[in-house]
């Protein structure tokens, strides 16, 4: 089969980027004939939320779906087709080619957004198959890992990796009432930050009775009829729940096959429109590079948040908006038990790297004012160029007033502030909320005094 | 009595701003001769913390005073005379005049801080003086009224005003278990806010057991021995504690006297070095002008924050420094109860006033994301210039997570941002912190569409 419209917009994928494309172009343009493959069941889901629901027993995944495949096709009049997943993109014939259970089909498309995503780096372990063996990327996944918690009360878990799906997973496990071993192949945990950072959530993960073994390679698992352990070069671990959360990579199968360009992060290449190498086609999301405002260079950095900006302007451009993605600071938050470990703009490491000459400082401070009860800990570590006194980023951990003060550091890193203009930030205070001087304050005028 | 130091700082006034001022001075310069008087017995306390001390009874006052007196005096060599108020300036001679128990004595300067503070304005009710009436503004008053509350065990208590004093009040009475009437002579409660947002409050308060009476003009006081009841041009309430919360103004007769220039707004007038009209005379605090970043004009914003920042700034400049004051936004942060309320840069009357085009949109959001469980209102209001979609402005009042978001606009105001800007902003997300689209970013993408 072979159909032409005069006006299709194609969408690969249904998750934020995709859907989010496809409402707004269709918004914009009620006229534009828009057709979304989604190679899953649902679409539209809160992917970030998976490990709080798996944390509640009673709550249905699908709770997580925001907007119902259903609505999208009533509501706001988009050709949606779930459990179909595109295999072939032909730029030639401006055609996708999609699997049915009548067989494979094409469609013609004038415009195309890849919104195909990220998924889990596919680890060499042995026995990958065996029930019990979890990746959660997918409301699928998390639906397995659910339905297995429930029907096979597994007690021991071992989650491998450490950035914030196996962070976020641990606490969850840990919830669930599981004893939890996180492992991973080197010291990195948290993955990317620096140590002083790092280690106070290590002690946060210690402190909530998980068994912590970094420098340990896995080999594979082994088990009868589900997952009994974990094999390591430095011995086998029991187990009866595995999380794989080792990292995840763009989505660009049907690109490369169609010679669309990718960036030197691996995930496809966008302009400042988010139009790719080819004409008419644009990518949004995870599968896409977003533009690093501070390293001028594109950047595979997998955010829900992202996606969602990316997609709505993508959708928008379709129709000759005509809007541009400013770019991404990279910034995240992971909550780890009555922690916050989170990050805005660049590590050192990556500061020295992007040609910049990063110093960094690091404090303690509270989170409410003098003698103001329920005070928690706040550690900021303030990046910045010690010759122009650049903000260059920030890495934060505390109990409490997080994720909002690492928001400031992003306004900051956007608008290219000194640490003099941090320090000069006229915040909001009051004891229950902030010390009179917020630790943000307090870093920047530490590190105003080593700016060269 | 007359000394003569070769080179003597006099700051008057040892709250914040003044010993921020002295201690920068003195640590930057060793040798210097740093002499402060106050008035009262404390120095150095957070005057804003006060409620909450009055809220828990076993709390001993003193607990605010951050650096004791004596701190000051030993550690970092500071000549401080605590309950010594200087009556007189004399510019040509150089001198102030205090009072001591030896009678008035006179004392050269070379360079001189002015941190005199505020004081409640004085209203024209009769019987001010009864026992059981307090104002809530040094920390004797603070002690008083807590000594009050323990010995009198009063039960009723009237709150007169809507600002952010007689909000806190509230909050702080009705949990020491009293009956509390809010009384406001205008409809303005709280005090300065748009009408959307103060609904919310006042909501707020009247879910707690708050009668609020606005409209309503206090006439004086009556009772026998102790207050007794609050006589209003509407009748009269009972009550045996009041509470007046009317409004500050700077404390400004010294300057005025000595021929210092006030600012329009009726504190002391200061250039960005926080010098005043007279040569080797500063002011920082609650008693000088601050820069308005959004206005460009001076104004009288007395806070903390601002107190600290400036007294530290004075105090190098003192010594020869050079720093230069930024400017203010006017952040404010209350909290009622189980809400926050506070606003960052201009309402759209001040907007207006100040020459802007201010259009303002309000959004309702959560504070978490889609079906995490304990989520909170978030209500946000932003202002901004309907030509040039410049963000002037927000208020913001709701369950969490108020504080930590006005300080992203407050950033976003100092850096001069667009409605546009902001909504580009790369914010932390997971769901215990903000839903995927933060509330901050809703608010900008609805503006944005509404610039001209």
């Amino acid at each position: 089969m072979q159909t032409k419209a005069t006006n299709r917009l194609v969408v690969i994928g249904g998750v934020a980027a995709g859907m989010s494309a496809a409402s707004q172009a269709k918004r914009r343009q009620p006229d534009l004939e828009v057709v979304v493959f989604e190679k899953g069941p649902w679409v539209s889901y809160g992917a970030c939320g998976m490990p709080y629901n798996i944390q509640d027993p009673k709550r249905p995944i699908e709770d997580l779906v925001v907007i119902s495949a259903d609505r999208f096709r009533n509501e706001r009049g988009i050709d949606l087709h779930t459990d179909s997943e595109v295999i072939d993109l032909d730029l030639a014939a401006r055609t996708v080619t999609f699997e049915t259970s009548q067989g494979d089909r094409r469609l013609e498309f004038d415009q195309l957004v890849l919104a195909t995503g990220c998924r889990p780096k596919a680890p060499s372990f042995a026995n990958m198959d065996l029930p019990g063996v979890f990746f959660l990327h997918t409301l699928k996944d998390a639906k397995s890992i659910k339905h297995y918690l429930a029907e096979q009360n597994p007690r021991r878990a071992v989650v491998i990796g450490g950035g914030h799906i196996g962070l976020e997973m641990t606490d969850v496990l840990v919830a669930r009432g599981l004893a939890v071993t996180l492992l991973k192949r080197n010291d990195a945990v948290p993955t990317g930050y620096p140590e002083p950072v790092a280690t106070l959530v290590r002690e946060e993960i210690g402190s909530h009775g998980v068994e912590l073994i970094t420098g340990s390679r896995v080999t594979g698992f082994t088990g009868q009829g589900q997952v009994e352990s974990v094999e390591t070069d430095k011995g086998s671990l029991p187990a009866d729940l595995v999380l794989v959360a080792t990292g995840v990579e763009p989505v660009v199968n049907l690109a490369t096959k169609a010679g669309i360009r990718l960036g030197t992060s691996g995930a496809i290449a966008v302009d400042d429109q988010l139009g790719t190498s080819a004409e008419g086609v644009f990518a949004a999301g995870d599968c896409a590079e977003a533009y690093h405002l501070l390293t001028g260079q594109g950047a595979f950095i997998p955010r829900g948040t992202t996606a969602n900006k990316q997609g709505r302007i993508c959708g928008a451009n379709v129709v000759g908006a005509g809007q541009k993605f400013r770019g991404v600071l990279g910034t995240s938050i992971t909550k780890v038990f009555d922690m916050a470990v989170g990050h805005t703009g660049l590590m050192e490491a990556e500061a020295q790297q992007a040609g910049f000459a990063p110093q960094a400082i690091q404090i303690k401070a509270r989170s409410r004012a003098h003698a103001y009860p329920g005070a928690k800990d706040i550690h900021v570590r303030l990046v910045f160029d010690q010759s122009s006194g650049r903000v260059l980023g920030a890495q934060m951990a505390g109990g409490e007033g997080i994720a909002k003060r690492l928001d400031v550091i992003a306004a900051a890193l956007q608008a290219n502030f000194t640490v003099e203009d941090l320090g000069a930030l006229d915040l909001s205070y009051a004891p229950p909320f902030a010390p009179v001087w917020d630790p943000i304050l307090v870093a920047a005028n530490i590190a105003r005094k080593k700016v060269k």
